[in-house]
C-alpha cells in the first residue's frame, strides 16, 4: 500500500526511522513528506506512519484507512481537527519501550529510596557521612497511570520489595504484589502515604496540570516526585514552591513544559532536580517498527488492529 | 550465657547495637568490652559477638565456644593469631543485607547502562543531549563471587533482563537466568566480554588486589567498574591508570583501601568515579540481631552452627 511517512525530528533521525520501517515493512511505497512544516502534500495514501506531526500536517492526504503514531503520546493528534475523526488511530505500545520506562524508574526509585542523590551532591562536597538505610519494604510508591508502562513499572518495583500502589482513572486491574486503585477518593487516601510518586499518566483534558501544589500539599512532607509523563501533566511554578517549601523533597523529571528546557530555567541548577533530557524510554526503532509491520498486516488482512486510540477519552 | 561484646564503631552505634543485641537475645548476661583498643579484657564468655575487633582484642577471654561476627567480611578476625583455631568463627549472613546490596548493585548498574552519571554531569553543565540507548539484553554484566551476595544480584540483574555471567572460584552452581562459571580460564574468557564487572568476592590473600591492572586491560574498553566488595580488592593506582587510558570507562566504589577516603585523594574529584562512603549494605541491627539470636538458640540445643567460617578457606 502507499504510506505516507512524516516526523518533527531533525533529517538523521528521519532517514533513520524510514530505514528501519522499509526493513520492518517490505513491499510498501513510502512518500515521505519531511518534518511536516511546509503545506500540506497532497497525495493518496492508505496508511500514515506519524511521529508528532503539526497539526493540519496531513490535511492533504485522501483514502487513508490508518494513522498509525510512531510515539506513545498521542495528545496532539488527538487534538488536530483536521483529522477526520473516522479514521483509526493507533499508538505506539512497544514492549522494549515498557522495559526501558520500567527502567528508569527503577533507577529513580533506588537513587531516592537509598539516598544516591545526596551521595553525589556529597561527593561534590568531599564529605564522608553515612545516611539511613531502609528496607524496600517500608518505601510505599504511588504510581499515577496503569497503561502498559505503568503496569510495568509497578509490577518491577513490587518485585524489588517496594510496597507499590498503583492509580488508574477507573475500573479495576490485577497486578503481583502491586495494590491496584481507582478513583479520585482512593487517590486521595493514596496521596498522604505516598514518599515516592511516579506519573505515567496520559495527557487528557483531566490529567494535565495533575502534578500542582493541590496535589503535592496531600504528599507526606519530603516526598518523591518522579514524571515519567509529560511536561504537561505538571505545573512548574508548583513544584519549585513544593520543594521550597519542603513538602516535596527532590524530583527527577525526564519532561518539560517546553523541550529542551530553556537554558535559564530553574530546574537545571535547583540541589533537589533531577534534569532527564526526555530519555525515560527511547523508542527503539526496530522494535517500534516491527510494531508498525504488525498493524500493517492487520489492516492488509483485515484483522482488528492493535492499540488504537479512544479520542473521546483521549488516549 | 556469658556473651562478650566488642564493636570498633563509636560509643552510639556500639550502644545501638547493644540494644539489639540484647532484645534480639534476652535471657543472657552481657559484657560489654567497648572498642576493644585497650588492653584484653579478662573474663569468663561463651560466646564473643564481635564487629572488626582489633588484633587480640579476645586474647583475655576463656571458655570461648562461639565468635559471631556482626560483620560479612571476616578477613581481620581470620588474620587474628590471638584467636583459638578450634573456636568456631560465624559470619554475618543477612537476607536483609542481600537485598541492601542487591539494590545497589541494580542501581550502578541502570546508572552505567542507562548514562544516568553522564545526564548528570550534563546537568551540571546545562547541556540537553540524547545519548543512544540499549535494551538491557544487550548488556554483559559480569559479577564476580558467587556467595550470598553475589547470586542475589546476579539474579535480580538476570531478571531485569541483562545479561549476567557470574565467577565463582570453584564448584558449580545454578541460579535462574545467570551462567555461573568457575576457574580461572573461564574468568579470563569472560573478561574481554564484561562490559560491567561487579565485585563481591570475600577478601583472601588469592582476591587480594584482584582489581588490578592486569585485570582491567582484559576488560573491553570503556568498561564500567563496580566495587562492592572490599578496598583491598582493588589497586588504587591501576584503577586510576585505567581510566586515564580508557580501558574502564566510569567506576563506582563504595570501598577503599583506607576509609572514610582522604581528602586529598583523587578519587573524590575524578569525573568519572562515583564515591559511595562504604554503604552499599548497611548492617540492618534487628534482622543482625535476629541472625545472632539464631546462632546462640543452636549453640544451646548442640544443632549446627550457620556461617561459619573456614579458616583455611578465609572466609
Amino acid at each position: 500500500v502507499d504510506i505516507a511517512f512524516t516526523a518533527r525530528l531533525d533529517a538523521d533521525e528521519r532517514s533513520a526511522w524510514l530505514r528501519a520501517l522499509k526493513a520492518a515493512c517490505p513491499g510498501h511505497r513510502w512518500i515521505d513528506m519531511g518534518d511536516g512544516e511546509g503545506p500540506p502534500v497532497k497525495a493518496n495514501a492508505e496508511v500514515a506512519v506519524v511521529a508528532n506531526p503539526a497539526p493540519g500536517a496531513l490535511a492533504g492526504l485522501t483514502g487513508l484507512r490508518l494513522v498509525q503514531s510512531l510515539w506513545a503520546g498521542v495528545e496532539r493528534l488527538v487534538a488536530d481537527s483536521t483529522l477526520p475523526p473516522e479514521v483509526p488511530l493507533a499508538r505506539m505500545v512497544d514492549p522494549s519501550m515498557n522495559d526501558a520506562m520500567a527502567e528508569t524508574a527503577l533507577w529513580a526509585v533506588l537513587s531516592l529510596h537509598r539516598s544516591y542523590f545526596d551521595y553525589a551532591q556529597q561527593q561534590r562536597e568531599g564529605v564522608w557521612r553515612q545516611l539511613p538505610q531502609r528496607r524496600a519494604a517500608t518505601v510505599r510508591v504511588l504510581v499515577l497511570g496503569f497503561g502498559a508502562m505503568g503496569r510495568a513499572v509497578s509490577v518491577r518495583l513490587a518485585a524489588l520489595g517496594y510496597r507499590v500502589t498503583a492509580w488508574r482513572r477507573e475500573g479495576s486491574a490485577h497486578a503481583a504484589g502491586v495494590d491496584v486503585i481507582s478513583g479520585q477518593p482512593a487517590l486521595h487516601a493514596a496521596l498522604p502515604k505516598a514518599e515516592i510518586l511516579i506519573n505515567l499518566l496520559p495527557v487528557t483534558p483531566q490529567t494535565r496540570g495533575v502534578l500542582s501544589r493541590e496535589l503535592f500539599t496531600c504528599l507526606p512532607r519530603g516526598a518523591g516526585v518522579v514524571n515519567l509523563g509529560r511536561g504537561a501533566h505538571l505545573v512548574e511554578a508548583d513544584l519549585l514552591a513544593a520543594l521550597a517549601d519542603g513538602h516535596v523533597g527532590r524530583a527527577v523529571l525526564d519532561v518539560f513544559a517546553e523541550e529542551p528546557l530553556p537554558a535559564d530555567h530553574p530546574f537545571w541548577r535547583h540541589p533537589r532536580v533531577t534534569v532527564l533530557p526526555h530519555v525515560a524510554a527511547l523508542t527503539d526503532l526496530d522494535t517500534a517498527a516491527s510494531v508498525v509491520a504488525d498493524n500493517l498486516r492487520r489492516l492488509a488482512l483485515g484483522e482488528p488492529l492493535r492499540h488504537l486510540v479512544k479520542r473521546a477519552r483521549g488516549y
